[in-house]
C-alpha cells in the first residue's frame, strides 16, 4: 500500500495523442525508467518522449526522481520516470454468477482494499443494486485517501461490447443486451468501463503479470467457463463486433455433449466445471454437487472422476493448440478457479497441446498462474485506468 | 502497365523510422492522398507526415502532384502525394508443388510481366535451379525498363520463418529447414524475402485487395491445402515462432481421416483437394484422378462426390468460425484454387459458419475472391517491397 496520498485537484488526464498514452502505459507497466530506456521500449524518438512526458509531469501523473546510481553516457545522473500511484484512485468489479468482487486501486493499479458481496439474484436490476452497494462501500473507504476515484471498471463473462458499454450476452447471468455502462454510471456517478472479464484480466497480466514485455500472448481461464484473452501486436484483441477469444467454443468433438451455444463438443461443454460434474454423474451415478466433491472423488482414485478430468484436460490442451496454431503466441498463461484441480489434468493439457500444435507452434511456453477473483477485479480497474488515460473525459 | 520508367540511380530506400514506412505504406495502399488525409489515415500529426514525406520525395519514391480539383480550407490547391511506381522494380515467386509462378512488378506492385515454369523435381536443389531460371528470365525483361530490381520475394506454403529466411517445414515440397533466402540470394544476387504463401497473399490483399482500410481481417485459401492469413490491429500475424494462421489443422472431427500433421479430422484432412479425392474414391469406388474430374462428377449429380464436397464445405465453415470466435475479424476473404468448386460447397461453408460462430462473431462478412497464382506471386513481390521499405539494405 502506498504510504501517503497527496490531495490533488480533480482534473482529467492530459490525454490526446496515442504517443502520450503509450508513454504512460509503458511507465505504468515497466517503470521506473530513464527517458532513454522509455523511448527504446515505447519505440518512440527521444523528442516524442519529451513532448509526451512534459504535460504528464506537470499534471502530477508522472514524477521524475534523480537516481544517484544510474548515469547517462555523459556521466550525469539519469532521472527515472515513474507513475505517481497516489495521483488517482479507481474501482474494479468482477461479476460472477454468485458474487461481486470489488477492489479499490491506486493509479498504479495496486489493490488498496477488496470487498466481496454475495449475489442471490442474477437479474440485471438486482445485480445493479448490489453493484451500487459495493461501490458505495469502496467510495466511503476511498474518502480516507483524499484523492478522487476517477473511474469504475466492471468485468463480466460473455459477449461484451466495450465500446458501447453493453453486455450483449452473458450465459452465467442470463443477460441479453444490458447497457451496463450507462446503468452503472447513473447509479454510481462514475465513468464506467464494461469489458469481458477475461479480456480485463488479460490487461492486468499484460501490464503487471506474466505478459509484461510480450507482444503476443494469451490468457486461458478454466473454471465455471473456459475463456481466453489474446494480446496480438502488443494490444488486447477485442474483435470487430465485440466477440474474441472464445476458446470455450472451439469444437473438440462434434459428437460430444451439447453446449449452451447450440453446438456439440465445445471445449466448454467438456472442460468447464458444470460439464465435469455432469460427466462424473453420468459415468458413476454419484451425485457430486460441486467441484470440491468432484476433485476429492478424483483424488481418492475414482476412475470415472479421473476420466472426466482427463477428458477436460485434453479438451483444454486442444483448445490451446488451436490458439497457438492460429496466432503463434510466445506464452499461454493458464489460470482460473479450475486450477484448483490442476494436478488432475495438467498432464493431459500438455500432451494434447503437444500432439495438436503444428510445427514450431509447439514451442509456445505454457505457464500456470493461480489468480484469485480479486485479480480479475483488478483487471477491471485496469480497464478503467485504460479508459481514463486514452479517452478525453 | 505504366507508360514509362525513368532511369534513377540505384540508391536504397531512405527507411529508418516506423513513421516513414507507415506513411509510405499508406500512400502505396490508399494514395494518391492529400497530406491532411494521409496524416489522418496514418494516425500521425501533420508535422510527423511532413518530416516523413520530405526524404521520400527527395529520393523520388513519392511524388506530389497539384490537384486542381481538391482545395485546402484556405482555398489553395491541395497537393496529392502518390508513389512513383516506376522508381523501382521487384520480383515475386509463388512455389507450388508442380510449378513456379513468377511476376515482375513496379514499386506500386502492379504486375508488368508474369511467367510460369513447371517443376518436375521438388528437391531444394532442383527448385533452386528453376528459381534461378525464372529470375534470370524476368531480370532480362526488367532490363528494358531501365530501373533496377530491388528485391525478390518467394512465397512457400508451410511453416516459414521470415525473419530467418528459412522454410522450416513444407509438406508439399517435403522440405525441412531449408535456408531458402540465403540460397536464393546467392544464385540470384538479389535481397530475398521468404514468407509463407498465404501470409504473402494477405499482404497483397491488405494493401490492394479486400483488406484495404480494415484493421482486422482474414484470408482463407482452399485448394491443395487450407491456409489462413490474419491481419490483427493492422498488421499480418507472423507468430512468435513462425507458425500462425494454421486453420488447416483446426480439428473438425477427432475420429476423422488422418492428417499429415499426425492428428485426425483436421480441416485440411477433410477439405483439401487430395482429401476430397480420397473420400470420393472411398465412397464410390470411382478412381477420380484430379479435381476437375471430381468437380465434374459432383456437378453431374453423383451423390458421393456431392457428399465429399459438402463435408469439405462444412469443415471450412467450422474452421472459419473458429477464426471468427477467437479474433472477431471484420471480414474473411475466401480464395484459393478450390474456389473453382465453390458452387458445390458455398452453402455448407455458410451454414456451418453460422452454426458455429459465437454471438456477434457471426456478423463477420464472408467474401469470396478468385485470385489466380499470379496474385500469390504478386503477394510475394509485396513482401519484397515490405522488406525494402522497412529494412536498411
Ligand atoms: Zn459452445
Ligand atoms: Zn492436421
Amino acid at each position: 500500500m502506498p504510504s501517503s496520498f497527496a490531495a490533488h485537484p480533480a482534473e482529467t488526464f492530459p490525454a490526446g495523442t496515442p504517443a502520450a498514452s503509450q508513454v504512460f502505459t509503458t511507465v505504468l507497466s515497466q517503470g521506473p525508467l530513464t527517458r532513454l530506456e522509455l523511448a527504446r521500449r515505447a519505440g518512440l524518438s527521444a523528442a516524442a518522449v519529451t513532448k509526451a512526458v512534459r504535460p504528464l509531469i506537470e499534471s502530477g501523473y508522472l514524477v521524475e526522481d534523480v537516481d544517484t546510481e544510474a548515469r547517462t553516457a555523459l556521466g550525469r545522473p539519469a532521472n527515472l520516470v515513474r507513475v505517481d500511484g497516489g495521483r488517482a484512485l479507481f474501482l474494479g468489479l468482477k461479476l460472477t454468477g454468485d458474487a461481486i468482487f470489488g477492489v479499490l486501486t491506486d493509479l498504479r493499479c495496486r489493490i488498496l482494499l477488496a470487498r466481496r458481496v454475495p449475489l442471490t439474484d442474477r437479474a440485471a436490476k438486482a445485480v445493479l443494486a448490489s453493484t451500487a452497494e459495493v461501490v458505495r462501500e469502496l467510495l466511503t473507504e476511498a474518502d480516507g485517501y483524499g484523492v478522487r476515484v476517477m473511474g469504475l471498471g466492471i468485468a463480466v463473462s460473455g459477449d461484451v461490447d466495450r465500446g458501447e458499454g453493453v453486455v450483449r450476452y452473458s450465459p452465467f447471468l442470463e443477460w441479453r443486451d444490458v447497457p451496463l455502462a450507462e446503468l452503472a454510471s447513473v447509479v454510481t456517478g462514475l465513468p464506467v468501463t464494461v469489458d469481458n472479464d477475461v479480456r480485463a484480466l488479460t490487461v492486468a497480466e499484460q501490464w503487471f503479470g506474466a505478459g509484461v514485455g510480450l507482444s503476443n500472448f494469451a490468457v486461458v481461464t478454466v473454471g465455471a467457463g473456459v475463456g481466453c484473452g489474446l494480446v496480438v501486436h502488443g494490444r488486447v484483441v477485442a474483435g470487430a463486433h465485440g466477440v474474441a477469444g472464445e476458446i470455450g467454443h472451439v469444437t473438440v468433438d462434434p459428437n460430444g455433449p451439447l453446449c449452451h451455444c447450440g453446438n456439440r463438443g465445445c471445449v466448454e461443454a467438456i472442460a468447464a466445471d458444470p460439464a465435469i460434474l455432469t460427466r462424473i454423474r453420468e459415468l458413476s451415478g454419484v451425485e457430486v454437487t460441486d467441484t470440491t466433491e468432484a476433485v476429492d472423488l478424483a483424488r481418492r482414485g475414482d476412475a470415472h472422476a479421473r476420466d472426466a478430468y482427463s477428458r477436460a484436460g485434453e479438451a483444454i490442451g486442444r483448445g490451446i493448440a488451436t490458439v497457438a496454431n492460429l496466432l503463434g503466441p510466445e506464452r499461454v498463461v493458464i489460470s482460473g478457479e479450475g486450477l484448483a484441480a490442476y494436478d488432475l489434468f495438467a498432464e493431459q493439457i500438455r500432451s494434447a497441446f503437444a500432439a495438436a500444435a503444428f510445427g514450431s507452434a509447439a514451442q509456445c511456453d505454457l505457464q500456470t498462474r493461480p489468480l484469485p477473483f480479486e485479480e480479475w477485479a483488478r483487471g477491471a480497474a485496469a480497464t478503467a485506468i485504460q479508459s481514463f488515460i486514452t479517452e478525453p473525459n
